[in-house]
C-alpha cells in the first residue's frame, strides 16, 4: 500500500500542537502525498527523536515538519540528526505569542538550517506547501498540480474581488 | 559547460547585501553545485523579479535563495511568481538588526511559503545548505556529500574540544 | 456618474480586511470622495496586483490605500509599479498584533516609499483622511472640509470634557 | 524669486537630525522643488511649531516633512494644527535604535494621521519621493519626472546587476 | 469651598481613558486631595491643551496627570507648556497593549522631563501617588497620611499571608 | 554650611553609572541646588540602600534620582522604604540597550510608584529637571528659574534655527 | 512533624499570583518534599522579605522559589540577602504579557545570581522541578525519584503518540 | 588529584563563546571548585552533548552550566538528558542582541528546566556563583565563602561609594 510509505513526517512536541499541525496534513492529503504523524518531544523524548531523525532518510522520508513552541528545539534537534530538510513550525505561544517559538527556530547556526515559516495556522499550512514544493523539484506531477494550486489560489481571490463590486 | 545550467539562483535586492549573501555562494562551490548571482529589486525592478521567477523553472532552477533587508519583499515577491522553493536570508538592518527583515520573510501568508532561515551570514550559508538538502531529496550524490559535510563539521567541533583539554 | 470615475482606490490582500479598511471608505463617503475597493493579493494575485498599480494613475486615481497583515507586501509591490502617492495601513496580525504587518510596510528601502499609518481601525480611517489631505493640495473645496472635521473633531472632544463637567 | 516660495517645508527637533534629513532637501533639490530647513521643537518651541504649522497653508506650503527621534512628537503636534499631509521620519535614536521613534510617530489616533517613513535615511530619502509624490499628483511636471526617476532606478539596478555577470 | 481649588489636574486624551484614569481620582479622593478631570487631546484639540498647561500653575495646580495611548503625545505636550512636574500615564493599547504608548510617553528629550509610571491601571492608581509624594515634600499632613497608607499597604501584604497560612 | 544639606539624592548601582548620572547633577549644580551623589547597589548593599532610604526624609532630602541597568531595582527598592518621590533613571544596558532597565523601573505595582524618565543621558538630565519641578511645586524662587530655563532652552532652539537661515 | 521543616519556600509578590504558583507546589508535594507558601512583597514588605531572606537558611530552607510579576524585583531582593539559590518565576503581567516580569527577573547584575525559568505556570511547574534537582545534587532519594519522573514524562510522551497511530 | 574530579562542567556551543565563559570558570577557581570546559554543540554534535549529559551525574558532576547563542538549544538539550540542574547562559548574539538566545533558553516547556541567568558575562559570571550556591546547599564550606564573597562585594560597593564622597 502507498499509505505504508508516507514520504512526509509531521512531529511536533506536544499533542496540544495538533489542531495547528493539523492544516499541514489537509495540505498533503489534498494532493494525495503520504504523511505520517508523530508527536516526538525534544525535551521528553530527546532520544526517541534522534531514533526518528537519523533513521528518517532510509525509511524514505523526503521531508520532516516539525511544530513546537517557546523554547522551541525539536526541529533543530531533528535537523542536528538528519540531512533531509526540516521545516519547523512556530507554535503561538501562551505569553509571547509565537516571538519566543519563532526565534528559537529560525536563529539556528551555521551548519544546520532549519527551514521556517510563519507562526501558527498559516505556517502549518504553509509548512506543507513548502514540502510539496521540496517533492516537486524532482517530481514534475507534484509541481504541475503546485501551477494547478496557484491558479486556483489567485481564482479564489478574484473571485471575492468580484462579489465585491457586485455589491 | 556545467556553468551554462546553473540550479541555484541567489539573489539579493542590492549590491550591498553580496558580502553576506556570498556565504551562499561558497558552501554551494563547495559541493560544485552550479549556481547564478543577480541583483534583483523587488521594488526597484518588479518586473525583472516577476520575470526571473516565472521562468526560473524552464531554465532549470530547483532552488531560489532570496536575500533582503528592511521591509523584505524579495522573498515573497519571488515566491509569488514560482512554485520552486524559495529560501529567505533576512539580511542584518540598519536600525532595527534584521527583526525587520526577519519578520517581513517569514510572516507570509498561508498558499505562498518562503523557506526563513537565520539573520546575516549564518543565514546565507545556512541558505546554501538547505539549497543542497532539497536537491539531496533526489541525488543522492548530494544527500551522501551532506553526510560527509556533517561529520565534517562534528569533527571540527570535537577538534577545538580536544585542543581546549590540551590547554 | 461621478461613480464612475474613483479617484482613491482601497485595495486588502483578504476579504478579512475588510471590516477593518471600511473605516477608510466610511471617510471618504463622508467627504463624497469616490473610491473603489479591491481584493488584490501581492502574493496570490501578483500579477492583478502589478496591472492594477501601473494603470492606476492613467484611470485618474489620484491616491491608493493599501492595508495588509503579517509579511504584509501588497502596498510595496503596488509602490513599485505606480509613482502615485501609496498609503499602507497595517493590519492587526493574530500573533504578533501588527508589529509584523508595521515592519514590513514601513521599512521600506530608499527609493519607494509607503506612507504608513496606525495599525488596525484608527490607521485605516486615517489613511482616509490622510488621502484626502494629499487630494487637498491641489482641491480647495477638499481643503476647506478638512479644516471643517478638525473643527468638528475638536469640538467633539470639547463636548466630552463639558459633559465631564456637569457630571 | 522661486526660492522665496518654498513649497515643502522640512523641519526637525534639533539640528542633530539635519545630517539624516538632508536626503530629503538632496531629492527635493534635484526635481527643483523650492523647500525650506527649520528647527522647531514640539517640546522647546512648541509655540514656534504651532504657529509655523497653522501657517503653513497660507504661505503656499502644500507638505510638510517633520524628522524626530524618541518620544517624537514633532510630526504629530505639527499634524493636530494642519490639514495639509505631515510626512513622518524617524529618527534613528541613540538607545531603542528608532522603534521609539518609529511607533511615537506612527501609532496616531484616529483623526490625525502622519505619513510615516521608514527609519533613518532611507526614511528620509523617502519622505523627499513622497512629498513628490503628493505633488504630483496635480502637477504632471513632477509625476512626468517622476516616473523618468523611478526607471533611472531600475536601470541602477540592472547595471549593478549587469556588472556581477562581468565579473 | 475647597472644591473649587483643584491642585491636581488628571487628563486625558479621550473618555475611553476614563476608567483607567479613575484609579488616579479614587486615590486622590480618598487623601482628600481637590483635583480636576479633563478631556484634553494633544492632537484634536491641541490649543485647548496649550492653554490649559500655560495656565495651570497660576490656577493653583502643583501636579498634572495625563494618560494617553498609542502615539501618546498629551503628557509631552503639557510639559512643554509648563514647569509643573508632569506624569505620564501609558494606555494599554489594542494592538501594541502598551509598549507604543509607553515608549511615546518615557524616551522624552533632554529638557523636558514627563514622570513615567506603568501601563494601565496600576500606573494610573500610582500617577495618583506620585502626585501625593510631590504635594507631600513640603506638606506634612500629606506625607504623614502617605506614611499610614504605606503602612496598611504592608498590612494588607501580611494579612493575606496570614490568611494562607491558616489554610 | 549650604553644602551640610542636600535636598537631592542621586544614587546609583555601580560607579560605572556615574558618567550618565552626572548629567543629573550638573543640572541641578546649575540651579544651586545641594545634592549628595552615592553608589548604593540594591543587590550587593541591599541594607544600606535601605537604611539610606528610610532615614533620606529625615535629614532632608525632598527628592531621590535613581539611576539603575539591567533588571535594574534600585529605584523600586529605595521606593519601597520611602514615602518621597523617587525618580528612576534606566541605564542604556550592554546587551539590551536598556530596554530592560526601563521596564524593570517603570512597570511598579500599584502602590509604589517610580517616576520613570528616558534611558541614558537624556534620561538623567531630565531627572534633574524633574527634581527640580518637585522642588519648584512649594518654591517658587525655583519654578522661576525653570520658566527661565525653559525660556533659554527655547532660545537656543530659535538660535539655531536662524542660524540656519543664514546659511 | 516533617511539616514543622519545610526546605523549599514559594514566596510570591501578591495572592493573585498564587494560582500559578501552586503548580511548583503540586509538584513538590508529589516528591513529598516539605515546603512553605509566603505571601512577601519586595514593594509592600521589603522588611518582611529582607527579615525572612536572612533567616532562611538557618530555619533549614534549601531552595527559594519566587515569583512576581511585571518590576519583578522580589527574586532580586531576596538574592541580595541570602546565598541560598533563588529561583525566579516570571508572571504574565497583563499588558506585556510578561516579558516585563523576565527581564526583571533574568537581568541580574554580577554577583546576584537569580536562576530564571519560563514565563508562566510552565515556569512555575519548572521553579519546583529545579528546586527537586537542586536537593537531589545530595540528596540520591530525590535524584532517583527524579529519574523516575523524566522517565514516566516520557511515557507519557510514547502514549500519546501511540495513541496517534491508532486513529 | 582533585583535578581529576570536576564537580561542574561548563560546556558551551562554540569556542568563540569562551571569552564570555570564562567568567563562570574565573568564579569557581576562586572558590577552589574543581570544573572542567568542553565544547559540545547542540546542533554539530548532538550525540557527544548526549552523552556528555547521561553520563554526567555519574562522573561526579553536581552543575552543568551551557552558553550558547542564537536558536540556543544546548542547555535544553543537556538538560533532557539529565537530572542535574543545569544553568544556561544565554550569549550576546550579533543581529538580536542575545534575546533570541535568552528566549531559547529560558522558555522551557514544563517538566525540563534551565536555569537562565543574564545576557552575557554578567551571565556567564552568575553561574558560576549560582553553581556555588547550588553546592553549597549541601555543603558548609561553600556556603560560608559564599556569605564572605557576599561581604566583600558590598565593601566594594562601600569603598567605591566613599572614594565618591572624598572627591
Amino acid at each position: 500500500m502507498a499509505k505504508k510509505k508516507p514520504v512526509v513526517s509531521i512531529i511536533m512536541g506536544s499533542d496540544s500542537d495538533l489542531p495547528c499541525m493539523e492544516k499541514a496534513c489537509e495540505i498533503l492529503k489534498s494532493f494525495a502525498i503520504e504523511y505520517e504523524v508523530k508527536i516526538l518531544s525534544a525535551h521528553r523524548t530527546p532520544e526517541d527523536a534522534a531514533i526518528f531523525a537519523k533513521n528518517a532518510r532510509k525509511k524514505g522520508i523526503k521531508v520532516i515538519i516539525a511544530g513546537a513552541g517557546g523554547a522551541a528545539h525539536l526541529a533543530g534537534v531533528v535537523a542536528s540528526f538528519t540531512t533531509l530538510p526540516v521545516i519547523g513550525v512556530p507554535m503561538e505561544s501562551k505569553a509571547l505569542k509565537g516571538l519566543d517559538s519563532l526565534l528559537s527556530i529560525v536563529q539556528m547556526p551555521s551548519g544546520i538550517p532549519v527551514a521556517t515559516v510563519a507562526i501558527g495556522e498559516a505556517g502549518a499550512k504553509n509548512a506543507g506547501i513548502l514540502a510539496l514544493q521540496i517533492i516537486g523539484v524532482s517530481d514534475k506531477k507534484i509541481s504541475e498540480k503546485l501551477e494547478k494550486f496557484k491558479k486556483d489560489l489567485a481564482n479564489s481571490v478574484r473571485k471575492k474581488n468580484n462579489s465585491l463590486k457586485n455589491v
